[in-house]
């Protein structure tokens, strides 16, 4: 049942598209999940994707466009007239996927499509979900849900779930309202079948419901769902009145998306591209960090040059920066993932940052007499100068205390003022630890020389 | 109705502890739930814990202990007599949950645990379930579902549904089976609840179902859940019968453990730990890739100690070092995460491995002209040396194409032997970038100072 792309399945559906054989297109993609179609999309030129698309049924082919990548639906969307987006595309489609959609439009073009939706209450939804930050949970949420009357018994409520329920996709639960909309429960599909009928909603229903404000950042609303195993999640608003409801699918791409974009940041890209993506869009996201790593590199080459005098009397001084470096990078790093990735999960736990540094100095202390006692051994047996000996040494330990503390303390200052603590990572950490690497250790060779030399 | 861990609310629950006060106790914790409970054990000792522990419910405390995280878990459970994990732990927990605690113990404990389970059925599902590798589907599954025949009508599917539905949690999906349990299809329970008591099951259930086979590796399992955005996916064996189902809540975990996983291998991390763990555990987890950085660095130095001649008669040489290794580092990097990335997220398209690396010799060609050129500019303008300006910006272009190509091919090798890709991030990366790039630069310098010096 499943679906696997292969390079001879698109040559054979570019051959029929060449061919304008509508019938062998179709034929290979009709029984295909819409998420199968939008991932075909992908490897064709938009020529070829507009082909198939006018061949799919209405409802397959606004499916297939709600799970298309942002930047093929823009593409997709640019030439089609607002009137063709309301009726073909948005019409049928949940709340939450149609406000996505609108939402990539300029403000003008929304107001367009939006007058040329008929059903009111559907663009009356829209007009709701556009007004909250994409990032919270009333930009994730869906306003299509079945709510009952705490009042109301099973029968009763059975019948009314009957109404509401036909035009949803998936539904898991039901939601339990007052007269005034106030959340007031949760009833599982699985216990409205098993209950008798005459059972009241308000004693069968299970009240300790765990909802989010349509405020709540997406972030915690995925550590939410994470946390206590849901697969739906009712949003209220600030007086409790039950607004919509979340889906764990939504949840699950938040997730990803939160741990592909600290990947990225760790990795020095800063825009979410694909290895698909074209040489400029990805010269593009790579080109930022890049820069600045290489301004860190010339401070660096600023920091050596003041030691010039030392490195003409002793040049294999430069034997060790490498490794200095290269240490306190990855000192840097391994402390300040454990911190962001700590935020991220929301388990660094009740301890105090006060605590977590002193710990970090505890590790740095434990790692640095290791690592040092090890260089220390080694040099005694190979180098010919005991100042260098000492001096790599003596600076590996301090790179890693130095690293260790500034990998741990940026990533907790930027959170405590609400910056990204995932920007402490990869390039920022690696240069600025070898900025201060390489002094620590030029500075240490420069006053053994004095002292010794 | 959600609970927030604060630093008061341990000091007052470990002050109840310390009375011995039962009463004041279960006050605090009573009506939370069992992952807030689970959460609490993280920041209490081992005796605290467990004076907790014993004041629960039965199936409260078997489903803390489920969602303890398995160290905890451990050091919980090694004290217990097996009679009591049976029959107080085991009871009444799900198949998948059980097998998973079961697994953890020696194979001797484990036969003197399932000898005390009563229950033949599910003891009989936990060994079935123990026999699968823990990262595939079977792994994942649980055995517990709602199976109805094709044959029935919708009234008989309903009365045998409440019997087997009675002691499950969630029940979104019943699976519909043939007379030998060959899957043959799904039905919701919604579309249970609006259709008619007389339709055949035959007619009413969605035949397009999405399954998976028990050996499907989990992160598969992930991405097609993801992918079809699936809240429950049925797991069949080699011959087509139904052995089980996984729900979205696993799968949530397995994401985050692979997107974590990744994050870690990327900073150097040996193990799973968090900012909690003990000094001597986080110790452990970081020792190793600092070892071999640092034997990296080692041989970095013996590679420069080949240049002594140059470098004592033109100490500037050293200045940029660390931009060369920086540089390769970074773009090594970020070459690498792309692809690790594209590889987890089965994103990386039908383009050939071959393609890829042409693709990236462009992007190193654009990257590596634009910065050498910015730092040759600069160094023009500032250094007095012309053979270190040439230097830097051949070394700078050569190193940025060598740590591109280097990042983008040894992870597509390693995925084709099936060894993790995410091995090839991080210090392994810089490491390697590090050695090449002193060796590229210097020996161009030596070069130059044998040409024009």
């Amino acid at each position: 049942m499943r679906f696997e792309l292969t390079k001879e399945f698109i040559d054979s559906l570019c051959e029929a598209i060449e061919l304008k054989d509508e019938k062998a297109t179709l034929d290979l993609i009709e029984k295909l999940h819409a998420a199968d179609i939008a991932e075909i999309y992908d490897e064709l030129d938009i020529d070829e994707a507009k082909f198939i698309h006018l061949l799919l049924e209405d409802e397959k082919s606004s499916d297939v466009l709600v799970e298309l990548e942002d930047d093929v639906r823009e593409k997709f969307l640019q030439s089609m007239p607002s009137m063709e987006i309301a009726k073909k595309i948005i019409y049928g489609i949940d709340s939450d996927d149609a406000a996505d959609i609108i939402g990539t439009f300029s403000d003008e073009k929304q107001q367009e499509i939006l007058t040329h939706i008929d059903d009111i209450v559907q663009a009356g939804d829209i007009v709701d979900l556009l007004n909250y930050d994409e990032d919270s949970a009333g930009g994730l949420m869906a306003k299509e849900l079945v709510a009952v009357n705490e009042n109301w018994n099973i029968t009763k409520s059975l019948r009314e779930m009957r109404k509401q329920a036909e035009e949803l996709d998936d539904v898991f639960f039901v939601y339990v309202t007052d007269d005034d909309n106030i959340l007031k429960g949760t009833l599982s599909l699985k216990k409205l079948l098993l209950l008798s009928e005459s059972i009241n909603i308000k004693t069968a229903c299970n009240k300790e419901v765990i909802s989010v404000n349509v405020e709540t950042p997406s972030e915690e609303v995925a550590n939410i769902m994470d946390k206590y195993d849901l697969v739906a999640l009712p949003v209220i608003d600030s007086i409790g009145r039950l607004v919509g409801r979340i889906t764990i699918d939504d949840v699950v791409d938040v997730i990803r998306e939160e741990a592909g974009k600290d990947y990225q940041m760790m990795s020095g890209i800063s825009e979410d591209i694909e290895s698909t993506d074209n040489v400029l869009v990805q010269t593009r996201a790579r080109m930022p960090w890049l820069i600045i790593a290489m301004f860190g590199g010339i401070l660096s080459s600023r920091v050596i040059y003041q030691f010039t005098g030392e490195l003409s009397f002793l040049p294999q001084m430069a034997m060790f920066i490498p490794m200095i470096t290269g240490m306190g990078g990855n000192v840097g790093i391994q402390s300040s993932a454990i911190i962001i990735q700590g935020l991220a999960n929301n388990s660094l736990g009740i301890e105090s940052p006060f605590k977590k540094l002193i710990k970090e100095f505890l590790i740095a202390l434990v790692n640095g007499s290791i690592l040092s006692t090890i260089i220390l051994v080694f040099n005694l047996l190979t180098s010919d100068s005991y100042i260098i000996t000492i001096a790599v040494s003596i600076a590996l330990f301090s790179v890693i205390l130095f690293a260790t503390l500034f990998g741990t303390f940026v990533p907790l200052i930027l959170d405590r003022f609400k910056i990204d603590p995932a920007l402490a990572t990869g390039p920022f950490i690696t240069t600025v630890d070898d900025i201060s690497g390489v002094f620590i250790y030029l500075a240490i060779c420069k006053l053994l020389l004095g002292v010794l030399g």
